[in-house]
């Protein structure tokens, strides 16, 4: 089944202890869908500048993801630098220009609107919402979101959260969501707001999810080899979303097999700067990624 | 097949958000001891004071501690008063006094040093090699460390592992042992140290096992009664090396078994003040347990 992404379309400028980037194609829609096209066509909806350019266009259309839904406007594309720690579990945000994206309305297009899986990046709870009202009937939508949205639009997460069916977030965000400091009881009660499904996403460690009548923990896939960790959110949430509308099923199984490949997606785009390891991956090398975390996990 | 485990015997005072404990029984022999006879005899080498009260004899000999290798000597027992932080991720030490354990020198029974399974607790590298000298030929020999030795007996430590088969360590440790932030790359550069096991704990988040030809990932079991975390490490040990003698096997199959049963015997531990939790289970609760624990990382 088809799949929808709201999110930023921009360029980053990246440093990490492993070099420095300039002027990346990155933001959450990019990264998620060249994660979810592995798996299944991707329809995007973001904004960009006059300064996209054409290669940009085409190194997304060729991998399939579609941009009908990609609105062009007077003005630059979203722009970021930042600078990660000597461990890359932090990061200093050097300078953003929010540009084009500043005031982003998204827009569904007519032909998008009856799209059954829906992700909503990282974006205000209420631009989130106006984005869940387009659709006709969708089968499965899930939202990401942050501290930001936690800190100054708590009420209108909590409102979204009803409307929705799942929410990724990580560790630190659904204690401060749930003022829970045990992970296990901040994912319950993130799970007690409304949603079908919340998954808590431990970098390093792993994810935990909450499901209704299921509960399942997958460890990372343990690469040594990370670069980069910009995207590793959305490329995760790429990963999942992108398998689960390929199979069109919203089992436990299926969401589980879901969360095993957005793992995996995931521990390639760490494995480069921006989106290059991502774009270059197809599915047969993330298939054989994902027996080796099958195997670590293997209790026999 | 039998286990033998060489550590102190303490009374702890534990300050937790969940309440205050006086003078609990305590110590890393005793946690160890409590979790591994679950699964099988122990045999424990250690040492107290003239304070050591028949009650605690009692209460270890009748769970199947054999005590042939407790040593009473003139003086009080090790005692130590602990505070924990809210969120019980961090310790302050309020009062230790060595007392009889200050010059403890490990003597192993004449009866006891063909047991085949030995777990060297938390000690002095040297004061660890000492007990694997006294063993006739041990068939799987495990030690436990700490910051301490890494930071002031390196040469030691790095000296122990050539000579024994596992090693269980925290992820600080593992990172301060080897200098790899990478939690992956400093397994594998322990197992590269000379140890045919390496297990890394990482709290709520489960472990990593580095073995000769597998490796294996594992989540906690997800608690969230959390009272007392003293003792986790020690009673993890116990239910690993516990299963492992039970079943006379160091097959990677035995090995990911004895891990999973070391999870689940520490998530009881931590329920309770001191070993209470522990001294009261069952081998049936552990086994519903690691059901559980079993059933969460399934992945179809």
């Amino acid at each position: 089944m088809s799949l929808l992404v709201v999110g930023s379309t921009a360029f980053d400028t990246i440093e990490t202890p492993h070099g420095k980037a300039e002027r990346c194609l990155g933001g959450s829609s990019t990264y998620f869908g060249l994660a979810a096209r592995l798996f299944t066509p991707v329809r995007l909806v973001s904004v960009v500048g006059e300064d996209f350019p054409a290669e940009s266009r085409s190194m997304l259309a060729d991998r399939g993801v579609c941009l009908d839904g990609l609105e062009e406007k007077a003005g630059k594309t979203f722009a970021w630098h930042g600078r990660y720690s000597a461990d890359m579990n932090s990061r200093e945000t050097i300078d953003v220009q929010l540009n084009t994206f500043g005031d982003f309305e998204p827009k569904v297009p007519a032909h998008y609107r009856e799209t059954p899986f829906v992700f909503l990046a990282n974006g205000s709870p209420k631009t989130q919402l106006s984005v869940v009202e387009q659709m006709t009937s969708p089968k499965f939508v899930v939202a990401d979101t942050m501290d930001l949205w936690i800190d100054i639009e708590k009420d209108g997460l909590l409102q979204l959260l009803q409307r929705i069916d799942g929410i990724i977030l990580n560790d630190s965000e659904v204690q401060q969501l749930t003022g829970e400091s045990n992970l296990i009881a901040a994912g319950e009660a993130t799970l007690a707001l409304g949603p079908k499904l919340v998954i808590v996403k431990k970098g390093e460690h792993g994810c935990f999810v909450f499901g209704q009548g299921f509960r399942y923990a997958l460890p990372a896939y343990p690469t040594t080899a990370v670069v980069d960790p910009t995207g590793a959110g959305d490329s995760f949430a790429g990963g999942f979303m992108g398998f689960l509308a390929h199979s069109g099923d919203v089992t436990a199984a299926s969401m589980k097999r879901a969360v095993a490949y957005g793992t995996v997606t995931a521990s390639f785009n760490v494995e480069g700067f921006g989106v290059d390891r991502l774009a270059e991956t197809d599915l047969k090398t993330v298939e054989g990624r994902l027996a080796e975390l099958m195997q670590l996990v293997d209790p026999s």
